[in-house]
């Protein structure tokens, strides 16, 4: 693997030759939890991680023709006391290969700079494009809207130009992000292992995130989103842990660890609490895994993904028919959109330094110029429409829930009256939630599973939480 | 424990008595980490908390003349396939017996209300005095300068009095609180007991720090800050846990619980990996256990805090004396700040809703009326400088660091050339860190130490750590 220097030094080339302005990156703050010194865990800016390499707090970098220059202060004495000692500015500049390095407050325009050079700098500060952090109103907008919500004024150019390059970079990993997040997805699948393992000796859904997340923090990784731990898997995101298990639950678990770098993975498995699928739950669970394994088999550079997502969904329907569940083709099924009932969420995304990756530019990144997010139930979700590409690393997540919002909503029963078998699916209520999710990294000429150490098959899973028994 | 209506019915109606103004309470958002759907989980503002009792997203309350209005709206469908389903307004109004119950958006003035009342509700929010939320880059500021940063306009004057109001309030727990903050305690301790028992069974700090949090989590409980885990106890809020233990090793656990409605816990001790103290350790051990027992031995209704705090600086010196590290009269030495060298932070902190509790009004709750922060550096962190009351809870923390961006610093090695021996002191290198930390009720004639169930003798913790022994 190269140095972390020649990597930053490659990346700031690669930019240089796609933008001819000045850049201004700044890796942002740690949110207060409830007063200024009760902070959240610091996370950086994706953006200034790529080109800057570690998470600085309240650091920016300037880019101009492939040459970096840091901003960052020196670590305070307060800062020795409470958090222990740190590398100087000098040091750091060297590690990441920074061209200069000024103290943070010297990265805003001056009347009087000490150095003379600091007024070019801070010219060249007003000049350059930016990306923006994250606002917490605006984000509890965008939430509330399920919709990335934007200032409804006209984008600085030089802004949307910058956003561009940077997608294009880093959709296509290098070989840095990809070591990064094969670390990531070693780490992540250890933790899956283990909480497999300790399911039959624990007595909540604590129990296991507790060991998971152990494995990461040994590793010194934290969790790249909030763990879903849950026996409610049709809650798609569920942040409880205390309900305890019981032998004829299924445990979903979607955990994936973060680089200290901040690189991603992404892994879902679900797993019977008692170490054995009941046949119901083995029957849907299949369904998933056919669909997980004809969706993989089917990427390649130049696949369109919306493709992979409705071929799976396809595979899904079909499953579901043969169950006795749906009714009908599977073709038209997907066309009504009948396997969202089952599958309301797209078939995967991006993923690098962002577990969504780069979702913060909105659908920049996720679908290709001239696409947008279409309406239709089946494909609301979809967050990644863009042909396949080399270097691209994907995640693959088709999942089965009983979402008791979409099942028993008056307006959805009666317009799928005819599609779904009622009767039958209430045979099938002790499945409420699956997804099965590997990590797919595209090559010139087809994939790797990066995640492909951890077993999907019901057989195997079942062998590994059975081995934990005392 | 009365209802959760009658709890915040009466709080409303000790407001009232307080002010005549009405009051706007905002419960605040869940900040992104990278991107606007993967954010931190939620914390809600503990005003809004104090008198709503939930800890609602996206809502505000307005109080008045002991009345309560709810704003909030009804989770979406999107929210019910995201996050399961969840209580109705009306059903949330119910339980915290809100008078009244209204969308979040119709909390702002319209000019074409479609319900007439509303437009008194919109009059009547435009004179409400309120308590600013969390900004993230002023957070930023304050965490730089190590103090609260305000904007320097005069604030408003029903604001301040409405701060004032709230601290009385929150200062002396009502029952509600006391019985929460004593179920926060009671899951903390079994965290506690759990992390000494796993010690010498796991191999990283990682390992007991996800031992304790699944205790707190299966409480369906968090952490009432990031917890501390560390064998490197000299920095003061050490937030990594990859070290592995090592059996010379103290390790320093500083762990609490923070329940469902947001009432903390806040508890210290320092353990030996191996189960028992070196002579050293169990030397300096013993000085800052007789520190923490002089201190809470002097509590008492009307007793000054910063009395407390002197006279565990004076223990902590005597005992440094009598270990020859320090040399002198430990009233001079404390006079000198020399205790500060070992011991830099304040013996406490007020502990209800915030671990420091009301610390987001900087020190309008720890200070009373006319007192500010000294300069000096053995009472400059001193959180908490008022007369004890009745139904204050509070912490007492004395510790014992070797910091090397004190102890190395040359302006204090020579500031304090006579009264260290530095040789002395390089034969308890083993002692890198010790803090022993207690929560402590006020009552009307002393103090009832809530976490008294924890032992805090050196003979008592071993014993603890090596029952967990396989």
């Amino acid at each position: 693997m190269p140095s972390l220097a020649d990597t930053l030094r490659q990346r700031r080339e690669w930019l240089a030759a796609l933008i001819d302005f000045p850049v201004l990156l700044w890796s942002g703050v740690r949110p207060a939890r409830n007063f200024p010194a009760n902070q959240y865990p610091f996370r950086a800016s994706s953006h200034f991680l790529y080109f800057a390499g570690l998470p600085l707090e309240r650091s920016a970098i300037q880019l101009q023709n492939g040459r970096m220059t840091l901003f960052l202060d020196d670590p305070s004495p307060a800062a020795a006391l409470w958090h222990g000692t740190a590398p100087t500015r000098d040091q750091i500049a060297a590690q990441i290969g920074a061209d200069a390095a000024y103290p943070y407050a010297e990265l805003m325009p001056t009347e009087d700079p000490r150095d003379p050079s600091l007024l070019e700098v801070s010219k060249w500060a007003m000049e350059a494009a930016t990306i923006g952090l994250p606002s917490p109103v605006r984000d509890a907008q965008s939430d509330m809207l399920d919709r990335t919500v934007e200032a409804p004024n006209i984008p600085n150019v030089v802004d949307v130009q910058l956003a561009r390059a940077i997608v294009s970079l880093r959709m296509q990993h290098d070989s840095t992000a990809v070591e990064s997040i094969k670390a990531a997805v070693q780490a992540t699948l250890e933790a899956h292992r283990v909480g497999m393992q300790v399911t039959t000796t624990v007595t909540t859904e604590a129990g296991v995130r507790a060991a998971m997340e152990q494995v990461l923090m040994t590793h010194n990784m934290t969790t790249a989103y909030n763990s879903i731990v849950t026996i409610q898997g049709e809650v798609l995101h569920n942040e409880h842990y205390h309900h305890p298990l019981t032998a004829g639950d299924l445990l979903l678990v979607d955990v994936g660890a973060e680089t200290a770098t901040g690189w991603a993975a992404d892994v879902t498995r679900t797993w019977p609490v008692s170490g054995q699928f009941s046949p119901t739950q083995r029957a849907v669970y299949d369904v998933v895994l056919a669909a997980h394994d004809a969706a993989i088999a089917a990427m390649a550079p130049g696949v369109e993904y919306r493709d992979i997502h409705l071929l799976a969904c396809r595979h899904l329907a079909a499953g579901l028919v043969e169950l006795g569940i749906l009714q009908g083709q599977p073709d038209g099924l997907v066309e009504q959109d009948a396997h969202a009932l089952f599958f309301p969420h797209g078939i995967g995304h991006l993923l690098g330094l962002d577990v969504h990756d780069m979702e913060d530019l909105g659908d920049l990144a996720g679908y290709a110029e001239g696409r947008q997010r279409s309406n239709r139930f089946g494909l609301g979700y979809l967050r990644l429409d863009r042909p396949l590409q080399p270097q691209m690393i994907v995640t693959i997540e088709p999942g089965f829930y009983q979402v008791p919002a979409l099942l028993n909503d008056p307006q959805r029963r009666h317009q799928y009256r005819d599609v779904v078998n009622w009767e039958r699916l209430e045979q099938f209520a002790d499945v409420r939630g699956i997804r099965i999710e590997d990590d797919v990294l595209l090559t010139e000429s087809g994939v790797e599973i990066l995640t492909q150490d951890l077993p999907t098959q019901a057989v195997a899973i079942e062998q590994l939480v059975q081995s934990g028994r005392i």
